[in-house]
């Protein structure tokens, strides 16, 4: 009794694997299950002759503990977890530690952790990313919740994490920052993630409508991509989707209904985003394609009424293959520079010292949206912790001076041949945006004051003294 | 005493206008504030002989209405509101009405009209919409909330609401519907004039910095269009703006900072939009331009460091104009046409039954997005009421079709002159991308299912059948 390292709560295909991980790393496991006989079957199956306890409840888990516990949940987010803690805390003594390790809305981890350390135990709220295989071979990690949870629960996570570097050792998991910024920074992740999907669609349609290629020909496109500075793990699928067949011999990927689902993590991103007033474009837009998307029935009623150009272009094709994918690289970079933004906002407002070299290590490998890209925004961050913007790191800022005109012309041939690209339009329009030291808002704060006395500041005064004119007397009259 | 028609509570400017344009009408209104002397101000100014009743308490204002009493209050959205619903509550009797006009989120109108209705009274969420000037001399006003308040507040709203129609005699004021409805389609208004602020805004910076057009000569090309298809309040405010001059007779509109305020409705629609999973891309990327326009500083350092082409535009002049004017009609049609399916999906949602004819009725005239336009939005949903997007409608469908190249070209030539047009731009992509048949979201969907067993729906198999693959296992090996 009491000699088990790590207690995991959840069974579900997450759960199972990731305590198979722990366990593959020499420690010993006490797993439980809302019920019984997943345990049983477990205990009886994956997990025969290994170092596992099966308990049947959480009272015998907590006892099977050596302290401080650690208790991990890998259940549905939402009050199922609310409830956990609740059997939990009269259980646990001060100084264990509560683990949550699924899909949370952060400001249920912020309350959390204060709850939990109210009780006198401490809270880790964990997001894990690389689907049911990383958490089996080695997911990325984010921890955050109470700081003094970190020395305990750091020698296992870093031991079963997904690993990177030259010499494969540095885990993909550091701590991230108190309360909800583990989660916080999962839910970007996950944002990001919907922009790099969302981006290597469009690029899928402008080679497929626009250039006419085959299934194969994307094949060879992705791979050379995966390749190069595009080198990452979304690329990598993409290939390999572009070569799987159906029974019949056809590809697959045509049969798939081009309705898209999605989770809600995209959506969080962007409503904060809006919350924080920081204009992470790419991951709403994207939350809006897959709306848009799912709109099939209706998209095909409109596509027999709504008028639009022939797609066909007309240039080189191999050259506009690469142009493709020079705009794919910038569109990325920007929306890169977009999570970060949203992540020092947050950082602000809920006063978490984030360290975004280390966010940028934490997604190198593991999660979805890992890509060697990420070396370089690590490097970027260490250089220098307080820069402000990716795109102003000398890096970012070449390798769009040199992408920016394969872009463009992208960009603009999509807007003539009628093929759809908000990601790669917006990301432009939010580099264009911010290059600028003049935008035209000072007409809209113009019109702000005109009809709703709103105030505006003026270039030649001091920020800050806000100044009303009386617009309607003192126009021209119009002829 | 009890001879009062209206009650009014909240003297603040709109509140003040509001009640005077109520007394203009024939009716006797008992008016109160928090702050007594505001109330003795007003009686012996602006309310001078005129058929008022000033009352220091909400006590004396509920005596001196005539019943079903009707009191409005016009004070700031938020606690305040609840605040002073407690206030009446008790010294309302059955079947009297609380009229709420502020800018009030609607979900606390869905929860205090079921409220107010417990307490045996009716409860009428009124949106107003015209700023100060359409307060005093009629509005647009969309009311909801019980229905039975109706019959009791349209003799006064409809006499004091703006008028529309060849004999000026149709009030832009009709019952929305129940609850929250009025409160709802008065935000819709409101993120609609986000975006037809920011596509003005745009088409602005297209004629200044690509074409170089003085500020005259934009007034002229604002005059132009608000006689033809665009006339509109926002365009004919923005052609007087471009001849105000400041006191050492430049332009004043180049004095003000490019630096955009916004007060959070045109945030809830977008976080409402991404809730439903409808795409209003237009006001979303408009709040996103207002956010990016407030990091001045940012700006100005990133413009020194960020390259960008050259953006003057070669081609011909005055038909460059005309196609911008093309593509602010179209991406305004498009916007609107996101509006209204967002308003459907939200009535859906919440079981309202709105009539979309009306809606548009009501921004005809009063409001800040008051347009010749609607009309014809309005005559499209008369002849349709369940028309599923106004795309569709012959007369935008044609619109649009007459549209297109200029559009195009325009969003094309931004992208390569480096003018930021993130409204016209994914206006232009929801157009196309509503149009398709097919979308790329099969490969979105394929890569779900590949990372994540998401699973997807099949071309050939019947709409709800979801399958899984082993993309993983089936892939071509990479050479």
């Amino acid at each position: 009794m009491s000699d088990c390292d790590f207690g995991l709560i959840g069974l579900a295909v997450m759960g199972e694997n990731l305590a198979l991980n722990v366990e593959s790393r020499g420690f010993k496991v006490a797993v439980n299950n809302r019920t019984n006989s997943v345990v049983d079957d477990f205990m009886a199956g994956r997990a025969k002759g290994k170092q596992f306890v099966g308990c049947h409840t959480v009272e015998e888990l907590v006892k099977n503990l050596k302290r401080p516990r650690k208790v991990m949940m890998l259940i549905k987010a939402g009050p199922a977890v609310d409830a956990v803690i609740e059997q939990l805390v009269p259980l646990l003594d001060e100084g264990d530690i509560i683990i949550d390790g699924g899909n949370t809305y952060y400001a249920d981890t912020e309350r959390r952790t204060k709850y939990v350390e109210e009780k006198g135990l401490l809270f880790c709220g964990t997001g894990v990313s690389g689907g049911e295989e990383g958490a089996l071979k080695g997911p990325s990690m984010m921890p955050g919740g109470s700081p003094d949870s970190w020395e305990h629960v750091q020698p296992i996570f870093q031991a079963i994490a997904a690993k990177v570097g030259p010499n494969n050792d540095i885990p993909c998991c550091e701590w991230v920052g108190p309360r909800g910024a583990g989660h916080y920074v999962k839910m970007v992740h996950n944002g990001i993630e919907y922009g790099d999907m969302q981006l290597i669609c469009e690029a899928y349609s402008m080679m497929k409508e626009g250039l006419g290629l085959s299934n194969d020909e994307l094949y060879d496109v992705f791979a050379e991509w995966n390749k190069g500075e595009l080198d990452s793990y979304l690329i990598e699928i993409t290939r390999d989707i572009f070569s799987v067949k159906d029974d019949d011999g056809s590809h697959l990927v045509d049969k798939v209904l081009d309705r898209a689902g999605a989770k809600g993590t995209g959506k969080w991103m962007s409503q904060l985003a809006l919350d924080l007033g920081v204009p992470s474009t790419l991951v709403t837009e994207a939350v809006y394609a897959r709306g848009l998307s799912s709109f099939k029935d209706q998209r095909v009623r409109a596509s027999k009424v709504l008028t639009g150009p022939e797609p066909k272009y007309s240039g080189d094709k191999k050259e506009f293959v690469e142009q493709i994918r020079q705009a794919l690289y910038a569109s990325k970079i920007v929306s890169y520079a977009q999570g970060f933004v949203q992540l020092q906002a947050a950082a602000k407002e809920h006063d978490w010292p984030l360290n975004y070299g280390d966010c940028a290590l934490l997604w190198r490998g593991g999660c979805i949206i890992r890509a060697v890209f990420l070396d370089t925004i690590k490097e970027a961050f260490d250089k220098d912790p307080n820069l402000e913007n990716l795109l102003l790191a000398p890096y970012f800022q070449k390798a769009i001076d040199g992408a920016q005109d394969a872009w463009r012309h992208v960009v603009s041939q999509a807007a003539v041949l009628g093929i759809p690209v908000p990601a790669f339009a917006t990301a432009l329009a939010y580099y264009d945006g911010y290059r600028r030291a003049d935008l035209p808002a000072n007409l809209l704060q113009a019109q702000r004051d005109y009809f709703g006395a709103h105030t505006f500041e003026r270039t030649d005064k001091p920020r800050g003294e806000m100044f009303h004119a009386e617009w309607l007397q003192e126009r021209k009259e119009p002829v």
